[in-house]
């Protein structure tokens, strides 16, 4: 056998070249093909920075139109995923609901190599997947596609039953173009190692949900609204997380395994939910919170370089909009189906089966 | 940052330590937690093994009976995926419909860790989709599970409408336990990424069903069957066979990516086959074939150590115990979902995220 190299968990293992983006944690940057994510955040659409992720390129006024166009048109879910929807019991979780109705989105004709028209078609029907289960479980009537909004004021629309306030669309279209991509975490990776054996679409981008669904990459954000609403006041905000940090407990919100600087994530958002929430007492509140967590992480965690993550603010955006903390990995898988799918379609391009190895720990037979 | 490796496809790199098995390809061997596969393939059953690969040791009679018992237990579908797999379009593939039917089994309890009995219920149900999305295609009652048979005179009687033969069961049986468990093959290794995360076991099987549905891993078994009725006689072998070779084609069922000698799956299954298969034509001919192709493997491709693979008899097997070649693949998963079952529990045992990382290629914004 040639040399071994034991990686549990791969830290530190290069298992793919890309242009799609740079993650570097040290500096705190975070590019998507050329760009910087948090000026894409603020400057561009949905459908503009899915267009770089998938194209290569920002997209002409043409390009665009043409994007947001074939997105409008593939927003339909076909009859029985609707059905299958409807029959999955009441209980069962939104991701899970998710990543069974994507898997039913697979067709016949959806084999290797993955196609841009199949990535547009599942984009497009995520948001319509879960407003679709959401307005179900509420005993609502499922509200239709309206092709004349975009991607994501289309999805609070599905959401909410109205036409959404344009400073809110603004809003959510800058968490998810920040969430899109962001390098090889363990979703992307799992539909990368599923798309190597040729495999289709649809199974990689169901991997990729089922990856997310773990607390570990998803998240629990619902813990930081948890823990706003657990401070409740700005006099609490000091004695509740000191009381943690003494006893050793994290705090939510605050550091993360790759940015050991300012999440450029964080900093975006915060740019854009001040904008939205400037007179909301939650957003006062979260800030004043942040404000006395990074005093208190410098006092008890000095040099751990504890910095507010993407989480926070996602939170903050995403209860100004009007999301429920259910709704937050849902929403984020709906923008991370760009990086998947970018990503799927780069390793289609240059196909190499992924597949390690294991060391047998057991005894060998007689 | 620390030192990075780069290893596209992963190979030679070692993602876990495993109890579960030893793939050696130089020598031959393929062992599970201290067993030859081989022989627990000649001497026990699909229960016996999965209980080795599950708990760590054969079964007492005790232990046995109780492990049938639940599995037999289990094998009914919820309401619901009936429902789903009776409304998904009937040109969608069978592969499909197992990926999509397996992540509605996902209940709203299911989250991490991995149980044992949610691994039973998931082992228990797969055969139940197969068979009953079987009998919808072909315009058939679908047959209920039957609580008297074992987990493969099961299979083979819902599918085939009739209490299988017993020495298709015991050919079967064999198949099945010699692919229950391969080391980290890419489905093995999607099902630990996704787990890794803290994911459910249902999403870990998803994304390994996916990634089996890839040709490069799943293979396209029907391949060989093809290749024996496109040759249709002996005589037609030599030449049919040459032609290939100077074409410089591949021969289908020869020559494994991990096993540079006799592939021990298909030692076993050989020895299973002929006692099955002696009177048979087909296996006849197949028989034929496999003798004239390694004498011009040897003759055209020296050195190369082409060995028959398992496909080979595995197509031999399947097409004696009546299977489509439309069910090879679906076949496969149902066996393999014991060893994917098994390392996710392993993994859950002793949990590390698994997230390596990319290079970035592109350019760096202003």
């Amino acid at each position: 056998m040639s040399e071994q190299i034991v990686a549990i968990g791969l830290e530190g293992i290069v298992v793919a070249e890309t242009d799609l983006s740079l993650v570097d944690g040290i500096n705190g940057h975070l590019v998507y093909r050329n760009h910087w994510a948090r000026d894409l955040a603020i400057n561009h659409t949905f459908e503009e920075v899915a267009h770089l992720l998938w194209f290569g390129h920002l997209p002409s006024a043409e390009e665009c139109k043409a994007l947001e166009d074939k997105l409008a048109a593939q927003r339909e879910l076909p009859a029985h995923v609707k059905a299958a929807i409807d029959a999955i019991p009441a209980d069962v979780d939104m991701m899970s609901v998710l990543r069974s109705a994507v898997s039913l989105l697979g067709e016949s004709g959806h084999s290797w190599p993955p196609t841009i028209d199949q990535v547009i078609s599942v984009t497009a029907k995520m948001p319509t997947i879960v407003a679709y289960r959401f307005a179900r479980l509420t005993g609502k009537q499922p509200i239709e596609p309206n092709p004349a909004l975009k991607h994501t004021a289309n999805y609070l629309y599905m959401l909410q039953g109205k036409e959404p306030v344009a400073a809110h669309v603004r809003a959510l279209d800058a968490y998810l173009i920040l969430t899109q991509e962001h390098g090889m975490n363990a979703s992307t990776f799992a539909a990368r190692v599923v798309s190597s054996t040729r495999s289709d679409l649809i199974s990689a981008i169901t991997a990729a949900i089922g990856a997310l669904k773990g607390p570990l990459h998803g998240g629990a954000p619902s813990e930081v609204t948890e823990m706003v609403e657990a401070i409740g006041t700005k006099e609490n905000a000091e004695p509740w997380l000191r009381h943690k940090l003494e006893n050793g407990e994290r705090l939510m919100g605050f550091g993360h395994r790759v940015y050991k600087t300012i999440d450029p994530r964080a900093t975006a958002l915060r740019v854009v939910a001040s904008q939205l929430s400037a007179d909301d007492p939650w957003f006062d509140l979260a800030t004043h919170i942040e404000k006395v967590a990074l005093e208190l992480l410098d006092e008890y965690k000095p040099g751990r370089k504890l910095h507010t993550n993407v989480e926070f603010f996602a939170a903050a955006v995403m209860r100004a909009v009007g999301l429920k903390d259910e709704m937050f990995t849902p929403t984020f898988a709906i923008s991370r189906v760009v990086g998947w799918s970018a990503h799927v379609l780069e390793q289609a391009a240059n196909n190499r089966i992924i597949r390690p190895q294991s060391n047998y720990t057991g005894s060998m037979p007689e």
